[in-house]
């Protein structure tokens, strides 16, 4: 599996940072979906390096080109290969990488792992990778959307500073609005704030994502080990930087009595099953029960910092590392896109398994 | 996929709370492991309903039966097929729950899902299904400990009581010491407290379960989608009751900047690549690093209370739920040996998935 | 996967020839099928020993248990869990070919590839895995019913002996009219007696059995690697005993011009779309056409005979292996039902990957 | 999985044949593997249309691009993505296939599954998708290579032209000494008169491919299902084209009796265990005997012809096509680098899923 995602709705992604392209495979997407390049790229500008002052500063254009699958804009039922072509690499010097295992990346794992390794700008395991699960997640959530199920991931922390609010109290249409991608403006200026302090003591600093899904119809989600929120957890955790996963009261909950826990169930006026309090978060036995489905998803400062720091080399000898480049002092704006992403390739498969037996 | 899980160390579970028996199959466990029915058993009984007063009174005997795949205590390199009968269920009524629907159960969700559920005693959504788990993890947990590789669960939090030592503080061999399974006395004498008083409430309580992994050797996992904690992820998230998973330095690690979570590396004296601190938890993307693996499980309370619940039937129409019968105030200490179980599960298939390319 | 089949619909098949018992486990099955124990013992009945004169006189019934998944007669959406257990063996003595490598079994592969083996009847290798099979296979085949699919097989060619007639040309509900399953009644007369002069020779004889698919509807069947027939193909050559596969014009049509073997369409008065021949055996570019699919199955003579024969044992010393026991001159009567299980399979997982995306 | 093929060693194809590409993803190939472009490109030259007088006329480069997971000449363990431009269609039309239903072609099942279809030289379904094979499969190759594990193929019967050696009767190296891939002189000379006399007739011609592995230690291949030779059927009859698959004593096998047909086992002076015939074609049970590995692959005539037919549009109205292009009046020459690859795609899986459990 490795680098293939998915049940029926499968990507497989390839390319290093520094290697020529950076790529996905979409295989079993339903012929007939309408979608452009320009619809692709619109996530992917979301995702590129250089959109703000408080991401990395690298200049890439990250461009889209569709090799296959799609035909005068609409899928074909074949797989879709999707390429961007990795640019002002060039002339670029990292041989003083070349041995170093630099902390709290992934240097030394997968040197042991494979006996070698393509080190120039993290090789796969950079987060450059990632950029092909945002295009492919581009057209499940167009998908999504004409089935009428709406993904939206905000920043609701970064450091110590924390969103009060619920995701019910805010306007999830503003959360483009500001360059670190949270919906509420105060707390928005104050975390860009914390980023470009941060930036200037040549530090990174981390913070947490919170994804809202509406819409799902109920019945997603497959009981023992393909529960919705087992999937969802699983994708999230596959993120570079992810440390953790909570849906729902999540965490918070284990302190809560089963009394004060339990989602009551009734009848809405519309004849709607509905629950009037959600600590579920919209799932329950692994299965999708038609309120919204909300999680929390914690990402680490980033390990690259611009200070000099102690490390080994590939012969287990002392180095010192010079921190230099153009990196992000807090992944999470860029990390929004790819949220939303992961969270459409797992409900677009959901979606599908289940259709494939009703 | 459903119901299977795992790559090359795969098990199939089946089973009804109510039906006939409880089972799993276990494939790709390589030949020649030695392994006992009392070996299997012993996992079981850490699980097993009315091990204590803290937990269901339920009498279950949880018999385990090797039905194939062992031959004179060998694995054979087939499947191994494990089940355990239901007993004491005849003659319970269940007719009152055919058509409710429970307060943050499944049964809500499985009815529309699948059109008709099997009613008694949760049916397959039942935490019953976990017995199987249990049977299997103990044959992969066999094989590690025989590759060096140590697991072990504890119960870290119960409600608001919270552990504040680190694993590395406690003395993990006292784990089954007490009916909690909390390696520290005072805590667990406290915590014990806690669901006695919940259980005599008629309601239910949540908590944490801790689980450390030594002895894994650097280079199990896999980059992209199938990052170790990705995996471990999935696994804990699918079992029941579980609403959040976080490993190393977890969702507090969000709080910290990069220059104070970043795991300096240096060399041991015994040559061993080592780093100074473990916020990593283990794994560097997504590949363990020889240090232990360490992370956490957040159990919400159970959703059966013994108290009169508000609730709706299959027709939406009001009704009051009466709370009777046997069950767990809190699933923490049950819940323990299906960790190390699913911890297992997750490391033996990364092991074999290794061995293949290395 | 190994001991697991299909996508969406799996099966897990568990067993030794001499162990407890023969199970399956069928994942993925649609809720609310109506399938009874009789319905699917009908099927293994057909596959029984000990039913005809010209089959194995071993006497087992091979009586079907539902351990889950199934709830008053209907089929609830979890996972299916049947078993059959073995009777009858105890008592019987196998210490003779414990050490023994018996010539064109798979003993000697086992050994090797295992480094152990459970040798009592062929252990995991003997053909009793296959009522698994057809006991899974019943179940498919009722839902494929349902949906308007038939299929039917028969015994086409027993060692010198073939069927002139194509299956057009022949009452397919002829075929369990006679003990060999052929619906010609002349050639099936032909083909008892040399399978009974077979078995007077202490001999075993090979044969083909055709299977014909009715009722299928355009477009099952994926691209690339999923053709329909190439799963065919898979699920056949996975039988015991299978040596080859053809489908439509098979091998004969390697010896045909393009211009004699191209199938012309034709709307027919329904507005049906057919074509005029069908070479194409029902499947076009790996996916089905609506016209009938076809293929034959190669059986080899079953490598037990009842005659001394010279082998090596496992220290790779010469030995004298006497034929004894109670075994089949011919497998091709027993093997139809096999044939007709793993053709409902393949049609019934096809089927429901096609549902999921349109 | 659709277009992805592998356990371990998978790989995913995409592209049309009109597109702007076709390629391929390998995943799960072992890192350090040392490969150039040159080596794939070398198995890609034996596959290119216009070859020779008795392939395709039509001229393509089929240049190999590497885009990620080789580094220096070698594997780095992550995706290897390859790439092939497609050249010179441009300006070519194809708007006079746009409607139609070309006989025995995908175009009326492709059109019917998706509800569209890239009509433009066949789309997915043209053979072109089958270069992608070829250079995984030149991976593949390489490392078996290394393991000592040897696939040569040839074409062993056109039309009604039969080689009657057996494999081990002819000079596997003189395979590509002439263009019909034929290793044995004089049938190569009549095989390539049969097919330029074809070609004149505008007319096309099947035949069968054989397939010989040598080297394949004991042991390859999983009982049930995964069969080593059920999984090289299902791979071969992959193929576009292919129709049938017999392996040793295939369907001739069916007219012997069990004391013919019976491989006896002896121990070699060396101490090797051997079997003194090899009707089994190298497989018992599913599983590698030591012995050499061979099938035979029928191939239909190609079904685009130079003449005119009578066929249908997507409205089921009555057309008439005429035969125009440069097409293969005989795959099977170019197939075989085909029937290489594929065999190496499933041998090198099956060698990793023994290496994992031994």
């Amino acid at each position: 599996m490795n680098n293939t995602y998915g049940t029926l709705f499968r990507i497989t992604t390839f390319g290093e940072s520094h290697g020529l392209s950076v790529g996905v495979v979409v295989d079993g997407c339903p012929a007939g979906l309408e979608i452009t390049a320009a619809e692709i790229q619109q996530e992917l500008d979301r995702r590129r390096p250089g959109q703000s002052n408080i991401t990395t500063q690298r200049k890439e254009e990250d461009e889209i080109h569709i090799l296959s699958g799609i035909y005068e804009n609409k899928t074909t039922g074949t797989p879709i290969a999707l390429m961007v072509n990795n640019k002002n690499q060039a002339g670029k010097d990292y041989s003083h990488l070349e041995h170093a295992f630099r902390p709290s990346h992934a240097d030394y794992t997968y040197t042991t792992k494979y006996g070698l390794r393509d080190h120039r700008g993290g090789g796969r395991s950079s987060a450059r990778e990632t950029l092909a699960r945002v295009a492919a997640g581009a057209i499940a959530a167009k998908y999504l959307k004409q089935h009428n199920i709406q993904i939206a991931s905000y920043v609701s922390a970064v450091g110590h500073l924390e969103l009060q609010e619920s995701y019910e109290q805010l306007d999830l249409s503003q959360i483009d609005k500001n360059k670190i991608r949270c919906p509420q403006p105060e707390m928005a200026e104050q975390m860009i704030k914390l980023v470009e302090e941060t930036r200037k003591n040549r530090d990174t600093v981390g913070g947490v994502i919170t994804c809202v899904i509406k819409g799902v119809p109920v019945g997603l989600g497959e009981p023992a080990f393909d529960k919705l929120h087992a999937e969802l957890g699983k994708a999230m955790l596959s993120i570079n930087a992810v440390k953790g996963f909570e849906y729902g009261s999540g965490f918070a909950g284990t302190k809560m009595f089963g009394s004060q826990h339990n989602d009551e169930f009734y009848t809405a006026e519309d004849g709607q099953i509905r629950t009037r309090t959600n600590y579920s978060g919209g799932i329950q036995g692994g299965i999708s029960n038609g309120e919204d489905i909300y999680f929390r998803v914690a990402f680490k400062p980033v390990a690259t910092i611009l200070q000099p720091q102690t490390s080994i080399n590939d012969q287990g000898e002392s180095i010192m590392l010079e921190g230099k480049g153009r990196h992000d002092p807090c992944v999470l704006p860029r990390a929004v896109p790819i949220v939303d992403a992961m969270a459409a390739l797992v409900l677009i498969d959901f979606f599908l398994r289940q259709k494939a037996v009703r």
